[in-house]
């Protein structure tokens, strides 16, 4: 076939093809950069979307979070994925929006820690579904004094990013899923007073490991003690040859922590994380009629005595209009609020685990015999607050099967009480933990890499904005301040861990000194017995002699 | 300060906060995802958009591309980006969306390699400037049969992603700068007959460097031989006290080729890269008006008997109606698309450099020994025709100091003609180099990492879709599609860079063997001189005699 010349285009004809992009076009074309790039890790996202969701709207509301997940294999490759929550519900209005069209949400425009943050995740695990299999997300909710759920199905308009409605009805709202009692025994059917249940059918595969949605549902359960989680995977080799479904039984993750978390407040900017042309937007916005008092009123730790001070140090009138200043004067402006000493931001933004929460976490869920944890105090990058915190558990080689002591340790990475499983190698906190010399606290680790060992190392970064390196939100970015404080936690924890390790060794070495006399008192007493001649009774008192002066010895160790 | 406890939301409350995010608000908190996120990366990403689309303008419009990149420091952490072409212009009602609005473009839709294709990086870039100096782009255009240019001052309202318009005048248009000419010496001011110059002001820092600006610059010249390019950097230090700016000199990349490659034809989605939500939306908005003409018209490589065969297997009427099929029967026909052969999607919609090209493009720049460079032949990942290209080139060690024999080797890797410099690390090209077995050809290669030598090796992927780790477009995804072929090309290139270093290893040896012989030449004859009593014009005699034995000798090595 020849080969077909393109006729040159010219201005006119290249005006002619420019078009908008709708960002659902822009992230279907490039869903991998959502999560979706494999069948498994689309499998994973559609969970951790939907989870983080329910477990945002839970805390949001007050309520202690109980949460369903069940993956349904339908065909080969075809999965159906169910959450159910006993969350505060969704307004009917509102659903078609959440579920079905990108860059919607209520937590993009503040500055408060919770998972969520773009409003794009599950109407990207929708749009997945879609896409793979044609088919609509289906939604049931119910809210507070409301007799009955909303139930519809919703799909996204890709051309446009609005959602379409297939569906839309009114019904009773069902106990949703058969939980397990803390027994272990099957309980009864439990009926919410209100909450919601999402379905997306796609195209996934289901695999068991490290990348697992198994793995990422127990790591839920470690960093997130207040949830309540069950889980279920029924496969198609799981089903009878008839239709009905043979239960394959849930398992539960109980929560360890009867109280919801402090709920978390939100904070105005720190002026000192706001960049020139992000001022000069906030002063054409603000409904302060003085720029004094868009200083104090629109930023946080502006004291009306550091908006004189900063008005002062600019030459500008306080009493000047915040509009003409934005015009005009905005870089004397900047350069005065840069230079002017400030509080550090509010940090009741943040909500951390807690110590003495991320112990219990670990100790629920890995089998070892030394935990310990640090919360750091929170700190600021780039304006924005927040706070590391990170936990070890260290296991007796041999004692867990799961961590092996010739293998580099486990990295469990947790932003905003999200497990982060994919992408490790892109992650601020995986360097952080290679970064550490943890041969000063006595383990054996490769130049530049993890440590090597039977240990947990559990990360967590809390803040208000999480830096993710994509937005599937997989890995957080190298910010120095952020690694700075990712080091000291682990370093502090690493010195806890060597006090252990070491006395660890020192009772290892005087048990083999001990076993090693042992073994000989017998011979011992014997060859005395000979030399001194002794009877058998006298024979005894030896034995029992030595073996209490051995037990002694080995307390004094 | 006591801790103000947040009051528990509702589904009303929440509803509440709920709002749409525009894409531009996205962006601007997630500037990082970008190329956005250091004054550094900054700089480089705002060129390297500019440039990329005044390339692909020009190519478009048949026009061999000329383009002067100019860098001013105005005050410590502030410059100026200017980036003028010869291009086609563009037209005044386009110039705003094009510069100030996120997602809007004419690359993105169709299926044809461009540099650009998301309609996002040079408004990022305008965006960017905004953020951090609150100023505008400002961009001059001039179209054929205009006597006039167009000069607008555009900024993005970036809660809505629209552009707003600061300045709209008409003016004459100018001849922006000073190329030099082949010679060397200083040219006359060009004055282009229609062009683009664009402006942007930013926060950025220059600095030298393998992440420069400069090595941008370099690439772009390598792997675009039918570019010229004049760049220059204007620091602070270079200019002098007084207002006026000394004039610092134009560095010239001359184009080596003078035919702007053959442009790439635009293609139709192949039916086996097609997910079965796509081909439902397919159907749907078809202006087909059989399900046949539908397969035949809408997809490549879908024959009339093709068309016709599928709809057999999925026991379809060849003349219903595609929007009913769409609805109902889309699954049959999905999996009958599947299992229907058919040819390979065309790949004439693909521009690769060409293998004498590559290698015109690496003499010109890069000083070596011997060059090399392997085209695949193109294949298909995901439906996506694209193509492999790699070459390299080996310095003898200590030839050029660029090269370090004992360092890692160079890996230069561009997409589509654009150079790539950061995020090497994530890059599946990266990848690819590290895995092929360089010690087979004669290379030394540490376990599973980049050989090590005075070697560089250029890789480029040509595609109608590349899949970039990040919308910063500094990576390629792993696709195992796209890893084969960079392995096949690159064990092409090593096999022949195997020759070369086994002949040149050959060569040393005798060569060697050579001056070691002739060192001992004279002590030799002195010997035999003494021994047999040779005269002086005898001992000549036989030094001539062994010279010319050895020259022999040499020439059989």
């Amino acid at each position: 076939m020849a080969k077909k010349k393109t006729k040159a285009e010219t201005a006119e004809s290249m005006a002619r093809n420019q078009r908008e992009i709708s960002v659902s076009e822009f992230f279907l074309k490039n869903r991998h950069l959502l999560g979706f790039d494999s069948p498994r890790k689309a499998l994973l996202t559609a969970v951790k979307e939907a989870v983080d969701n329910s477990l945002d709207a839970c805390e949001e509301a007050g309520i202690l979070p109980e949460i369903s997940v069940e993956i349904e294999q339908l065909a080969e490759s075809r999965f159906m994925v169910r959450i159910v929550d006993n969350g505060p519900g969704i307004l009917r209005a509102q659903i078609p929006k959440i579920f079905a069209k990108l860059l919607y949400g209520s937590k993009f425009h503040r500055l408060r820690m919770s998972r969520g943050q773009q409003g794009i995740g599950i109407s990207a695990a929708g749009m997945y579904g879609q896409l793979t299999t044609g088919n609509a997300t289906t939604i049931l909710s119910k809210t507070k004094g409301h007799k009955l759920a909303h139930r519809m199905r919703v799909q996204i308009d890709t051309r446009t990013n609005k959602p379409t409605i297939l569906e839309d009805e009114q019904e009773e709202w069902q106990p949703v899923f058969f939980p397990v009692n803390a027994d272990g025994k099957e309980g009864h059917a439990v009926k919410y007073a209100h909450g919601t249940c999402v379905s997306i059918e796609m195209e996934a595969s289901y695999i068991r490991g490290r990348l697992s949605v198994d793995e990422y549902v127990k790591q839920c359960a470690i960093v997130n003690p207040h949830l309540q989680i069950y889980y279920r995977v029924t496969l198609l080799k799981d089903k009878g040859g008839e239709e009905e479904t043979h239960a394959v039984p849930w398992t539960t993750f109980f929560r360890v922590v009867k109280e919801v978390p402090d709920p978390a407040n939100e904070i105005k900017p720190h002026p000192h994380g706001v960049e020139l042309g992000l001022l000069m937007q906030m002063l054409k916005d603000t409904s302060a009629r003085t720029l004094k008092s868009a200083l104090s009123h629109d930023f946080s730790r502006v004291s009306d005595r550091a908006a004189q001070e900063i008005c002062e140090r600019a030459g500008l009138n306080p009493k000047a209009r915040p509009t003409r200043i934005a015009h005009e004067e905005s870089e004397a402006l900047f350069k005065a609020v840069n230079s002017t000493k400030l509080m550090r931001p509010p940090t009741d933004c943040l909500s951390p685990i807690g110590e003495e929460q991320i112990i219990a976490g670990l100790k629920k869920e890995i089998e070892a015999d030394f935990y310990t944890a640090v919360t750091r105090p929170p700190t600021v990058y780039r304006g924005n607050p927040f706070q590391i915190e990170v936990g070890v558990a260290y296991a007796k080689p041999g004692e867990n099967p799961e961590l092996i002591a010739d293998e580099p340790v486990r990295v469990m990475r947790f932003a905003n009480r999200v497990p982060l499983l994919y992408m490790a190698g892109a992650c601020a906190m995986t360097k952080a933990v290679s970064g550490v010399n943890w041969k000063a606290y006595g383990m054996s680790q490769p130049k530049g890499s993890l440590p090597i060992g039977p240990l947990v190392v559990m990360v967590h970064m809390a803040s208000v904005w999480v830096p993710f390196t994509s937005e599937s939100k997989e890995a957080v970015a190298h910010y120095p301040e952020i690694v700075k404080e990712l080091t000291f936690g682990l370093q502090e924890c690493g010195r806890r861990l060597s006090v252990y390790l070491s006395k660890r060794k020192r009772l290892a070495e005087a048990e083999r000194k001990r076993s090693y006399i042992e073994q000989y008192i017998p011979h011992l007493a014997l060859g005395l017995k000979e030399v001194l001649d002794l009877s058998d009774r006298q024979e005894k008192v030896v034995v029992k002699k030595l073996e209490g002066m051995l037990e002694k010895t080995h307390l004094e160790l």
